[in-house]
C-alpha cells in the first residue's frame, strides 16, 4: 500500500510537528483553542480570532442532558459500561444537520450569497432579497434562520457583538443580517439561531463550510464528556427505559 | 506496510471465498444464518444447528423501541438524518455488558465450570455449587441470572428445549441450569435469562465466548434496522428531548 | 415525556410480539431471514422470498478484510479492546453512498424510472433512455452501475437468475436491465453492480428504498463481527500504524 | 418517564446555564479550556491550571493520519461521504486502554498508591516499590509506563516542568516519578509516557480517573476534524483499500 499524503501532522522523526509547529512549544505557549485554530487554518490566531473561537466553542459545549447528543451518550453509557468512547461516540453521531450541524448549510448559504452579490455586483441587500425569492420559489429551507425553543437565542447578539467589537464581523455577518430582515419582510419572522450566528462568524473567521459542523462536534465533546461522567457517577447501568405505545397490527396466530 | 492475513475472506482472483465457500454457492444454496455460522465455526451447519441458531438470532432481534440500544438509534435518527449507518450504528455503542452483551461473560462463566469439574474430578452439580460458593465470598455477580423486567423469561424454556430435542443441549445447558439450581439452594431464586440461555446453547455449539456478544449484535441489527426506518418514516426530526430537572449548583456571579 | 409510539415490538404484556408474532413462535417456527423480513415488510415470507433475501444477505456478508468497513472494524478492535460493539459498530460507520450503500440511491432511481414509464406510458426501455439522457445532462452519477474492481460482479447474474427462476424478477430487474443497455448505447459499457442488483431484486421484493443500505448493513455485521473476533484471537493491541508521508509545510520557528 | 435529574446544565429558562455560570458569560469572558474545566471540576480554573489543562489537551491533540483514531476516522471518510460526524465518532471509538485511554488506569494506579501510603503510613517512594512488587507477582501491567516507539516522549518532560514551575506538581507527580525509579531498579527501564505524564497533572489537578480517558477524547477530537476535513478535500472516495493475505482454508467443493 502506498503511504498515505497529509500536511497536517509529521512525527516521522521523534518530535511531533502540528503544521510545522512543535507539539511541545503548543504546549507551553498557545491554549488548546490556538491549536485547534491551527489545525484547521494552518496558521496560529490572533487574539481577536483566538477570542471568538473560543466564544463558539464555549457556546456550542452543552445544552442540557436531554438534547439528542447528550441523550444518546446517556443512553449508551447506561447500557454499555465497557466503553467511555462507545458513550462520547454515539453522543457525535447524533449531530446531523437537524441537530447541531446546520452551521455548515448555513455557511455554504453565506459563501454563495456573497458571490451573488460579486457576480451581478449588487449588494448584499439585493443579493439576500434574491435568495429569498429564489428559497420561495424552490421550496429550499434557509439554514440558520429559526429556533425550535428560544425566540432570540442569547447567545446570537453574543457572537455578533464580539465580532463587532474585535473586528472581525465581515461580509458573513453582515449577508446574514441582511437575510434575516429580508426574511422578516417577505415571509415572516425567524430570528437568526445558534447555527447561523456561528456559520456567520465563522466565515469572517476564514474557516471552510465544513467547519460549521466540525466545529460542533469540538465544542460539544466538552459537554458530553461531562454528561458521561456524571451518567457513570450517579445513576446505575441499565437505569434508562424509553415509555413506548404500541400501535401495530393485533397479535398474529 | 505488511499485508494483513486473515483466514476469513479470500477475494483476491475474482472470485470471493467465505472459509473457502464461493460467495455465489452460498447465495443460492444457504441461508443466511448458514453464512453466519460458516463465518464464525469455519464450517456450515447441520439442521440442528442452524435451526439453534436461527431461535437465537430471532430471540434477541428486538425488545422494543424503549430498550436502550433500539431508543439509542431512534435518538441519532431524530437529529441525524444524513447517515441510516450512525443510527444502527449508534444502537450498537449501547449493548455492553448490562445490555445484550451478559452471553460473553456467562459464556466465560460455563467454561469455567465444567473446566473446574474437569479438573477436579467433580460432577457440574458440585462445581455450580463451588462456583456459587466462591461468588458469594468475592461478590462477583453470576452472569446469565436475574432479569430486569420478566420473573421467567419466555424464550429460555424454548431455547432449553429446543437445544434438548435437537440433540444440542450438553455440558453447557446441563451447568447452567446446575447454577440456576446452586444459587437458589444458597442464595435466593433467580431465573436464567435470556444471555445465560443463549450462552448455554452457544456453548454446546461450540462458539468461543466472544461470541455471546457478537450474536446479540448480529441479531439486535435487523430490530435496529427495522426502528431506524420507522422513525424515518414516521417522526419528524429532533422530535426527541428527553425531560431533565436541574438539582446543581444555583446560578453564579 | 409523551410515550414513543410505534408498530414494531409489544413487549407491555410479558410477552414480546414482533409485528404480532410472538418471539418465542418465531424462535422455533422461522429462520433468522424470517423475522428480518417481517420486521421490515410486516408480514413473514414466503419460500420464494426467503430464498431471495438469503442470497442478498450472504451476498454482502463479507469481501474481506481490506474493505473499509472491514478494515475500520479492526483498527478500532486494535487500539480499543475494552468493547466488541465499539468496533462493530465503527465498522457500519463505514457504509455508506460509496460504500455498501448505493442500493439505496439505485433502489430511488429505479421508482423514479418505473413511475416516469407509467406516467408517460411508454415502455421501461424508453424510460430507461431518457433517464439516462437526463444524467448526461445534469451530470447525476447512476447508481448500481460500474465497480472499482470486477468487471462483472459475478454476484449479479447469481441474483438475476435466482430473481427469475423463482418468480420475483418484475419491473426492478427489467428496468436496471433496460438502464444497462441504455448506457451501454449511450454513454460506455458499465456492468450493474452487486449495489444495482440487490437493489433491483428487494424492489421487486417489495421493500422500500432506505432498505438497499439497510439490508447491508444486516448482511455485513455477519462478517464485521468474524473480522472483529479474527482481530482479538490472532493480534495484539495497537498493531497496526498505517504509514503516512508528510507534505505540508516545514517546521516553524 | 421520571426526568432524568442532572447538576451539569440548566436550560430551563431560557438562559443556558453551566455549573451556574451564564453561557453568554463563559463565551466573552472565559477560554475553551476553561468551559471544558468548569463542566469536568464545577468550577473555573486558575490561571495555572487553565495552562496546565490546555498543554495536555494540545499534547493529545493529534499524532498523525496513521495513528489508530486518525486512520479510522480516514477510513470511514473514505467510505461513507453522508456524514462528518459518523467519520469522527469512529476515530474516538478507536481510543481505548490501548490506544490514548491509559490515563484513566493510570490515574487509578496513582490514587492507588498515594492512599497504600497513606494507610501504611509509608513514604511514596516505599508505596511505589511495593506496587512494582505486587505487580511483579500478579503480572498486572503498569500503565504509564513504557512507550512503543519514543525511548522517551518528549511531551512528557514539558508536562512535569510545567506542572513544577505552575504550583501543580503534588503527590500525583511524585508518585509516579517514584514509581519509575522502582521499575527501573526491580525490572528494567520503562520512561513515563504521555498518559502516564498526563495522568499525574490531572490527578494533581483534582481530575477523576476517568478524565484520564476523556481528556484524550477532548484533545483528539481537534486532530479528528482535520483530518476528516483534509480527507474530504484532498481525496477521493473509497481510495483506501488495506492489503490482505489470505491464509485461511483452500477452496472448498
Amino acid at each position: 500500500m502506498e503511504p498515505w499524503k497529509t500536511a497536517i501532522v509529521n512525527a516521522a522523526d521523534g518530535s511531533i510537528r502540528l503544521r510545522g509547529h512543535d507539539v511541545t512549544t503548543l504546549m507551553t505557549q498557545a491554549t488548546f483553542t490556538d491549536t485547534i485554530f491551527l489545525l484547521h487554518r494552518e496558521r496560529l490566531p490572533n487574539t481577536n480570532e483566538r477570542a471568538m473561537l473560543d466564544a463558539v466553542l464555549s457556546g456550542v459545549a452543552d445544552h442540557g442532558a436531554g438534547a439528542p447528543s447528550c441523550a444518546t451518550a446517556r443512553l449508551v453509557a447506561s447500557g454499555n459500561r465497557q466503553s467511555l468512547s462507545a458513550a462520547v461516540a454515539a453522543g457525535l453521531l447524533a449531530v446531523g444537520d437537524e441537530h447541531g450541524g446546520a452551521g455548515s448549510a448555513c455557511m455554504e448559504l453565506i459563501a454563495e450569497g456573497i458571490e451573488l452579490g460579486a457576480r451581478e455586483s449588487i449588494g448584499l441587500d439585493e443579493a439576500a432579497r434574491r435568495i429569498v425569492a429564489q428559497s420561495r420559489e424552490s421550496g429550499r429551507r434557509l439554514p440558520g434562520l429559526g429556533h425550535r425553543v428560544h425566540t432570540i437565542d442569547p447567545r446570537t447578539p453574543v457572537l455578533f457583538e464580539m465580532a463587532r467589537s474585535r473586528g472581525i464581523a465581515g461580509n458573513g455577518v453582515a449577508f446574514l443580517e441582511a437575510l434575516e430582515i429580508a426574511v422578516r419582510e417577505r415571509i415572516k419572522p425567524l430570528p437568526i439561531n445558534i447555527d447561523g450566528a456561528l456559520a456567520a462568524v465563522l466565515h469572517d473567521l476564514g474557516f471552510p463550510p465544513p467547519f460549521g459542523k466540525l466545529v460542533f462536534l469540538i465544542g460539544r465533546v466538552a459537554g458530553l464528556t461531562a454528561e458521561v461522567a456524571e451518567e457513570y457517577a450517579r445513576e446505575k447501568p441499565m437505569r434508562i427505559r424509553i415509555p413506548v405505545v404500541y400501535d401495530g397490527v393485533p397479535p398474529q396466530p
